[in-house]
């Protein structure tokens, strides 16, 4: 592909001096080069078709990277990457060491906060600022920030701050009118009524009169509060909501318009005061099939960059299989309830929410009120599934805790996403789950290492009645034919010997390789709590070594409960994922680095080999 | 006191017989009642003397308990324990066994939901509503939620949710113009503007007229929802926040007039969508000293019932020797910035924040926006400590670890009531955090065992410059005069020996007296994280048993990093919190349950002695 000026791009000062004529063209350039690029390596291209625009307009407006540009989730930072000279680096996008497909501060001034969950930007932006204020620096903070993540609730906490601290914070709301499933909620109705509004129109009209009226560009004036307030209010009616949180509204504006942007954000960046941008984008903007697939092409693998297309799955996801299962159980039972934060298709309930629309609620970007309404569902004798993602899941640690456990209320998380993931990196590894459920009370964990045994567990949990996570990881659990599931026991793959190896989840397949041809016990855990009290009296009868093999955090987590119950009697080696943050890699190479691969565990059985002889 | 009406109330029953004209004789029974059994047992006085008129309201306009009552955060709901026919169980409020100062499902009917934490109640009432529908059951759910608690993010995730659904679910916004601190941000500034309008009074004046057009009280009649908007908005303007949200807006209404508020919320029964009820309360009404200072008489313990004076505390609490520590350091380093969540009093940084008010920052209840922005202000180069309540904090739990923690910020938190807390009961405990932060990359814990280490703690660990916890409970660590305290490093305080105690924070304490005239080692763990991996080699190689003792839970925590270490080598028996919730009761009462008072630790001694012989 031809990029003439993408490559002449090394620096924020080569995407300066491009003149205004040619910055569409340049869109034209980024749109081909994203579309190119991550149908090689897979990535978020949805997302950031839609911000090619809106960010060009930003680096126009602003003097970055002295002005801060704060993404909110991040995942639409291609563009930023690219005008700010890294573009040469897309070819190791998401791959170990390579490009990071999020913001991080490592690399360089222009990724000014990492982000990778939802709804953070306006907090940090408003720490940013504060900080500069603090400081004496001049200088702007802007968070972008999409539709969908504005229905986080610690959103709302930020704006409601900002708003009150009358400190000129930008704050562009990206409405492409969907988070990653379909949006959803009163807001997102107050949205569209805005959208429709003939304010729209008649912004369109006015915009440039209006502008006449407003200070040269570049030349920081302060322009009077109450007469632009009141003229905005001429312009555009239904502005209410974020005016009564102390934003000046201005909006809505089309996000493709790379000079009405410009000309905007400008007279955004000339307030003094807390401005709310509302600009309208387009999810997957300029390239067809993610235009009609937006969803599709949120996060995608590689696909052919001309059709569209990806290559066939040969293996049903865990999530899929989830979804599946669920529908199976709620066709008998009528009590049971699908509950999901924005992440319908990505956790499987897509055949759910279609065959049981009065018992399906997603709820947005919004896990906290997920979990503590599955509570309510729960109190009020349902019985709830909240599906979601395990590093999402963070975010409702409290309710979880203080909603569900402690009240014992029949809630079921079907954990997705658990464990490494992969190419997103750090911000998404779904690892602390077991160790922070584990020192809730009630709450039993599940943890499937194969298929038919995450179905099982999803039925055992729900008829069971207790708080209950069932966690599974991105990709596929083995098709393997196991045994019934029965609550609380564990499964003796090989008997228990010496040296036992006790596996969880994904890894017991990891276990049955290693295990192969050695004389060791081998333990598919399927439960992690409650634990198997009659198996852990045999093995603490014979074993002298034991290894434990987990897709979680290793200290404080599953192995570490073994060690705790052995201790001072048989040494326990732990096997996950360490203390410090696993980088983006492809999820085998993640395991390696972590120790928990079969050649890891190998290793560690040749040691306490050697040990007990 | 002569309490007839009280008395005669043994079940809601009885309360639905006390004719209406004796209701205002009831309330002031109430509060007489409030007063003589709060100054006796304390607990939470001032938010009580508030809603008494309107919980009797509520009552009388209702049928429950087949309509349900969500009270946000629950401290109180005294009176509805009152007219649900439990003032005979007040003389052991808060107490072991006792009647809890918050509500509590296993209590009966009455107690919807169980709560402590702000912010939930219309997430659970959304999910109870959603459950009774499901269920063909009548009905109808109000959540009763403050101004604020109606910042923290999880209630705007529920009213955007709520608000969509089109359910009748009432949100009665109880406005008392502050949370526990005075309240703060944009939306208290929209809150007062309500107030102040004229619709206050015409809606006084006009709400008997339009009574009149409403169906009899009783029937519940659909009424038409287009008409009676519209006339509400005649009479209200400021409303537009929660109509955007999808609410039907009423109020404000005098919170302290039963016939009013009976009619009000009559009608809001009779609407078949969202209402938004704002009824304007008073703290502390009735009681001269809680309506003077209604932060003091929040949560208050044992008090003189005349005079509201408390017998003086002869030692400076842990949040005030925090607060002082604060200030000293601030004084010199100017990036110092206290961050906290409502909680500017209870953290006891009110010097700080009258000292340095350009430092500081209240924000509401909102735990999450705190940390994130916290991290904001870290990231541009401050040095700011959250001061939080341990068991607050949990609702930050992801924006600790994706915020801070990932990108190695240096946020210090000052957690307060880290520990056992007493009276407060299960939903308060701050026995998690050692847990859920020792999974977190890079984030040191620090753990005081006097005031002197306390200080000099929180002077290293912002100087230090890493994700920091520094932990400490509620009441007052002692003056004890330690050696200085060295990053890293723990304090032998008896030499290490054949049984060594290793405690931590508070317990020290307890580990001295218990160790007294024993020959056994006993080491101050002052950080939690890092070990001290020199100690640990020296204990490593001469001990043979070894006791951790901490405030906090058992599995997962401290004493199971030490029995990770020592794994298969030395036997390590954990005291600290145990899985199961600890109930109200007295702090010591609380050690004992958890079997790390002094005696229980001596036990311990002696069995590993006889153990080792």
């Amino acid at each position: 592909m031809n990029t003439p000026l993408i490559n002449s791009i090394k620096s924020i000062d080569d995407f300066r001096r491009i003149p205004e004529g040619q910055l569409n063209e340049l869109a034209a350039e980024i749109r081909g080069f994203l579309v190119e690029k991550v149908s090689q390596t897979g990535g978020h291209l949805a997302s950031n078709l839609g911000v090619v625009e809106l960010t060009i307009a930003l680096h126009r407006a602003f003097d970055t990277p002295e002005d801060k540009i704060v993404f909110d989730v991040g995942h639409q930072t291609y563009v930023n990457k690219i005008i700010t000279g890294r573009s040469g680096e897309f070819d190791t996008l998401r791959k170990k060491d390579g490009l990071s497909g999020f913001p991080k501060r490592a690399d360089g001034p222009f990724d000014v906060f990492n982000t990778g969950h939802s709804s953070t930007s306006v907090s940090a932006a408003l720490g940013l600022l504060r900080a500069m204020g603090h400081k004496g620096q001049g200088g702007r903070v802007t968070a972008v920030i999409g539709d969908g993540a504005l229905t986080g609730g610690m959103a709302f906490e930020a704006l409601n701050d900002a708003g009150e601290s009358g400190l000129p914070l930008i704050v562009i709301l990206n409405d492409n009118e969907m988070s990653i499933s379909k949006n959803v909620g009163a807001l997102t109705r107050h949205l569209n009524d805005m959208r429709s509004s003939h304010g729209y129109l008649s912004f369109k009209r006015s915009l440039s009169d209006f502008l006449g009226r407003i200070p040269k560009i570049g030349s920081r004036i302060r322009v009077r509060l109450s007469g632009l307030k009141s003229r905005i209010k001429y312009f555009l009616l239904p502005n209410v909501l974020f005016e009564e949180l102390g934003f000046t509204y201005i909006g809505p504006i089309d996000g493709h318009d790379i000079h009405k942007l410009t000309e905007t954000i400008t007279l955004a960046k000339n307030m003094e005061e807390p401005v709310l941008l509302h600009v309208i984008t387009q999810k997957g903007r300029g390239y067809g099939p993610a235009e009609k697939e937006p969803g599709r092409f949120h996060g995608i693998g590689p696909f052919d960059p001309v059709t569209g297309t990806e290559p066939p799955k040969n293996t049903e996801s865990n999530s899929v299989a989830a979804g599946r299962a669920i529908c199976e159980l709620a066709e008998k039972e009528k009590d049971i309830t699908v509950i999901t934060a924005a992440m319908r298709s990505g956790t499987g309930m897509e055949e759910f929410s279609e065959r049981f629309p009065d018992r399906f609620f997603d709820v947005g970007i919004a896990e906290q009120h997920a979990v503590t309404m599955a509570a309510g569902l729960a109190a009020g004798g349902m019985k709830p599934v909240v599906a979601i993602y395990s590093s999402f899941l963070q975010r409702a640690y409290d309710q979880i805790l203080h909603d569900v456990a402690l009240q014992r209320l029949p809630v079921v998380f079907a954990v997705d996403r658990a464990g490494l993931v992969g190419a997103d990196g750090e911000t998404h590894q779904g690892v602390y789950d077991i160790a922070y459920t584990l020192t809730m009370p009630y709450v039993d964990i599940y943890s499937p290492a194969s298929k038919g045994e995450l179905g099982e567990m999803l039925a055992i949990a729900i008829e069971k009645g207790n708080p209950a996570v069932v966690r599974y990881g991105r990709g596929a659990l083995p098709d393997t034919e196991y045994p019934p599931v029965e609550y609380g026991k564990w499964l003796e793959l090989k008997p228990v010997s010496d040296i036992t190896v006790i596996a969880t989840g994904r890894m017991v397949d990891i276990g049955k390789r290693a295990a192969e041809g050695r004389n060791i016990g081998l333990v598919n855990a399927r439960t992690i709590r409650p634990m198997d009290e009659e198996m852990l009296r045999r093995i603490g009868a014979r074993a002298r070594r034991i290894i434990t093999i987990e897709d979680g955090i290793a200290s404080g987590g599953f192995g570490s409960r073994i060690a705790e119950r052995f201790s001072g009697s048989i040494k326990v080696t732990r096997l996950g994922v360490p203390d410090t943050p696993v980088q983006q890699a492809s999820p085998h190479e993640q395991d390696v680095i972590c120790g928990m691969d079969e050649e890891s565990l190998i290793r560690e059985i040749n040691l306490a080999a050697e040990e007990i002889i």
